[in-house]
């Protein structure tokens, strides 16, 4: 029998969708290279108590698990996290903290695939471990900011909304909140942008078990229109004063960053409950129609949990799914595949030899270089190397071979250029290596 | 609980291993792409069928294969050529011919990892679909040993052993096999590298049923000591002769490609019985000490059994295991990790918000810059700026600030230069950009 596609929710990459991945590939890995961040890997299979310690056995629904030839219950990878505790946490002692560290793993989930959702993608990682101040917490969302900007987005296309879970926190307890309320008072809150008020209030009187007078406090928290705001009428109460000036000490090094008109603030992000612990943010297109491309925070707690070494550490993933959909509507992904750099046309049988010697010559130089495979007419050659989008091509016939001279010629411009075989490739004015 | 560890045979990337990868992709891809081929990727997880199709149900005892949520038999790639086979087969009509494709799959064998071994690998995979000719034949080994090359390996370090599945098969029915021994003769020719003669003709004898004289004749095709004796012993035996010249052929291409010096003729060189059907190759490391580096050859049957499309088709394989090893012994990894470019130190509180500003302008120009994340003293800072391998270190403090002038301090040298804070990062003397 044949077999022509891959399962449901797997992408099969071919060379025009492999070259749109790289091209957002080699942003990530340039704005973590500039940010001083260095890349690890760790394996797409991993024990699958690595996920269920922290998680719970809720999660499993969720993952392509099973158990191994060994009898070990192993699961694809469904988040780098986990793995980067594991990696981190083993050998804490030697590595030089804070660790500055980033990851492009491929993660899976078994998701019901209806409406194109997928069962794997792509995500970068990037994370801080071993720091706790703020300007770990900016440096990081400054990273994820920096790839938007190496793609061609800006300020105006998309935004960083943030919040801070210990600021959250304070303002509840606040408005009169009990402890043992918060976590019903998040979950209510986390839906604040996609319901309406009234049901929030429901949510909130019922789930949370809060009185008018407080839900009525918690609505004049998300009244404010901004930071300043907010700071302006809280800046006096004690426990929610710090927290203000920390959040507001991270804007000011945003701005020193040169991010500061990419970051909003906004008190409704609030994250995986069980995870975050102090600054949590998402980036999200500014036309508001696509889903976030990009989340993370804080979570001083999860190495411990994962490895038992105490780390404070922070974050965010990047998936290239949203991302790519979002720099498909801005046409700002590169059409097509990667051209050539030269196409060599053999006349005839005798200059075949030659072109194989011309393509080595060029290769050598690093250019890339190809030739029909096979005995062809030039108008075939031709119309081969037009096809492929090489940008010159070269015909070589018996005449360029007694001269030692041949024509290079530009597919785009039309334009040609002689040359000395024995020189071709050098660096001229109408040749560019790419 | 907590975990430290991956799955036994499955590779943690630290920093220092990710980037020794790196060098080895980096070197893959850009030998692909001087010779023109174009990057592709498939599924990690494909459904079982892939496989056992064309491998028989045996393979399966080697799978990391299992039922999915939704019933299919599903596994983890254990080669990538099935995937191409599905790939191209599914667009045969639209692509251009011939297909120069390559891809870098993480593949997965559950194998006993005594030794060692290990259960994952990342694979190069190059591929030429639809072409016959012996031009590209020689054009797919050139790809892999180009890689080599820029790798820092010469044809002192390593050889391509190549035969032809045909030509041995002509040579055996010369010497009297019949047809139907010849996959038997076959079985025991690719024991000859690894046992004695006596054994192989024992074999010969009993699993191919030969008598004494043909053992004999097959003797004398393998104690030719190159290619050119070969050729004087059979140039006249029809059959033989057009097999003979097609095989020269290919090594006068590979002269012409510049790469005549890395090959030479080996007929025990057999691989896959039921999957190669025409020219095959390993390269092995000259010392002998190593596995194959790399493997490959002609499989003109393959895509017609996967999709249902017939096409000629050709390629090979390079694990980073085996070639890591080499390039380790070599002493051709690069040492360590990569070193940052700027390390930007304030001397106080006030001079905290100027580093960052300057952290940016570097950023944006294309360095890599980077600085403490909380207040430290100038000794702590300059400690971990030399831990981090980081080559240039700024100082800045009051002084620096009022007279806009900065000394940047080459780490290696210990030359100093003095540059103005706002022309920091464009290209100077001493400051190179990686």
């Amino acid at each position: 029998m044949s077999i022509t596609t891959s399962l449901p929710g797997f992408r099969d990459f071919y060379p025009r969708e492999l070259a749109a991945r790289s091209h957002i590939f080699a942003a990530w890995r340039e704005a973590a290279r500039r940010f001083g961040f260095e890349e690890y890997d760790g394996p797409p299979l991993e024990p699958l108590e690595l996920y269920t310690d922290k998680s719970g056995d809720e999660i499993v629904r969720q993952l392509y698990n099973f158990e191994d030839k060994g009898g070990r219950a192993v699961t694809l990878r469904p988040e780098m996290t986990p793995t980067l505790a594991r990696m981190a946490g083993a050998r804490a002692g030697e590595l030089r903290k804070p660790i500055r560290w980033f990851s492009i793993p491929q993660l899976y989930r078994y998701e019901r695939t209806q409406r194109g959702r997928l069962r794997e993608h792509f995500q970068w990682n990037v994370d801080v471990v071993g720091e706790e101040g703020v300007a770990a917490d900016a440096e990081i969302l400054a990273v994820a900011l920096q790839s938007f900007q190496l793609l061609g987005l800006s300020a105006q296309d998309v935004v960083a909304r943030v919040s801070d879970r210990r600021l959250l926190e304070a303002l509840l307890l606040h408005a009169g909140v009990p402890a043992d309320r918060l976590m019903a008072a998040y979950a209510a809150i986390d839906k604040l942008s996609r319901e309406e008020e009234r049901v929030i209030r429901d949510r909130l009187a019922k789930e949370a078990g809060l009185g008018a007078a407080a839900i009525d406090q918690i609505f004049r928290i998300f009244a404010h229109p901004d930071f300043e705001s907010l700071t302006a009428a809280y800046r006096d109460v004690p426990g929610v004063a710090e927290e203000l000036a920390r959040l507001g000490e991270y804007f000011g090094i945003l701005g020193a960053l040169g991010f500061g008109a990419w970051v909003t603030f906004d008190p409704r992000i609030v994250r995986g409950l069980a995870y975050y612990t102090g600054i949590v943010f998402e980036v999200f297109d500014r036309k508001g129609e696509l889903r976030a491309v990009c989340g993370g925070g804080r979570y001083d707690q999860l190495l411990e949990q994962v490895s038992g070494v105490s780390l404070p550490a922070l974050g965010f993933g990047m998936g290239d799914v949203v991302l790519r959909e979002l720099l498909a509507d801005r046409e700002l992904l590169p059409s097509g595949e990667p051209a050539g750099d030269y196409y060599l046309v053999a006349v005839g049988e005798p200059e075949r030899r030659v072109v194989r010697e011309m393509a080595t010559r060029l290769r050598r130089a690093g250019w890339s270089a190809i030739y029909s495979l096979r005995a062809a007419g030039v108008k075939a050659q031709f119309k081969d190397a037009n096809a492929r989008g090489v940008r010159r091509v070269v015909v070589v016939g018996p005449d360029e071979v007694a001269s030692g001279q041949v024509a290079v010629r530009d597919m785009a411009s039309g334009a040609e250029e002689r040359v000395r075989i024995e020189s071709l490739g050098e660096a001229t004015a109408t040749a560019q290596r790419r």
